[in-house]
């Protein structure tokens, strides 16, 4: 076996997550994982540090994504105005991997560790917006609560879209999640 | 040592605090725990299940608490208004015991695995809010999102209270920290 194999990554992901539904998490074993991918389990340690990263190593690349948009929203930016800017972006990229999101959320809701994971990465991306926020001049509460508020968005967006999977696309629902915030706040 | 220890409770409360403050709370055993209060192990344990939850424990009564307000809110109400009122009555709760409240969340910063227990408790009180919206005849996504908003709010009031004591009380800043999300949300 070629130290180099194209397509390792995605094949390793795919693999895993097949076995996950399957079998549940916990009795997944990086060993099947490989071997399912038809790799070596040293080739799966040289993508992801363990069997639990292989669902989030995706969080990396979508806390960049959500900091990128909030800090290069044009001057002068209303604080929602570039964390929808934001969740439009993270709504873009996870939007294409519909049947993929909703595996790993099975996967997820059934393990309690899991969402314990999930949670965290979700209070970090909120953390890492607010910082963002700090730096382009916004004040606190307005920062916290804003990065916070836009969080919530997406992630009630984000089950309304996991939930019915003929429905409306996720961007449209991260949009629409955010006008009723809008009119929470207003109307309340 | 009699069966009935009165004011065992809040005893062995306080002295758990004050060892997790001393030597950490991974390093504090329950012995150690009922021997500060002048109590027996056993004791502990018909008040806890674990070190843990001498921490927690208070989360049951926060969330009976936020459920009755807002299920108890005069009709007809705007939804974010029932959640105000239920955080307000949260603070009343919380602003008695301010300087508990922040050698707890001395101790919890501390640790991650307490820092995810509090991220837990905190999706858990969003979830039944929710929950008594939607028995209030509150559609989704308004439901999650006004108590997913609410508990938003609560957590930045709340870190500004604890890091800041001479500051203002918790009920003025869970206030501030609502009109600040009425203010985003209008402004952006």
């Amino acid at each position: 076996m070629s130290r180099w194999e194209p397509g390792a990554y995605s094949r390793l992901q795919q693999a895993a997550l097949e076995l996950y539904v399957e079998r549940g998490f916990e009795q997944t074993t990086v060993a099947e994982i490989a071997q399912r991918a038809g790799l070596t389990e040293r080739t799966f340690f040289r993508h992801f540090a363990d069997k639990r990263e292989v669902l989030f190593d995706g969080a990396g690349l979508l806390k960049e994504l959500l900091v990128n948009t909030v800090a290069t929203a044009p001057d002068p930016v209303a604080p929602l105005d570039a964390v929808a800017a934001a969740l439009d972006a993270a709504a873009e990229m996870l939007g294409g991997r519909a049947e993929w999101s909703r595996e790993r959320q099975d996967v997820i809701n059934a393990n309690p560790a899991l969402q314990e994971r999930e949670l965290i990465k979700m209070a970090s991306l909120a953390t890492a917006i607010a910082e963002t926020l700090r730096q382009r001049g916004v004040a606190e509460p307005a920062a916290s609560l804003t990065a916070e508020a836009g969080i919530a968005v997406f992630r009630v967006a984000f089950e309304r879209w996991i939930s019915d999977p003929q429905g409306q696309d996720l961007r449209h629902l991260v949009r629409d999640s955010l006008d009723e915030l809008r009119a929470i706040t207003t109307g309340g």
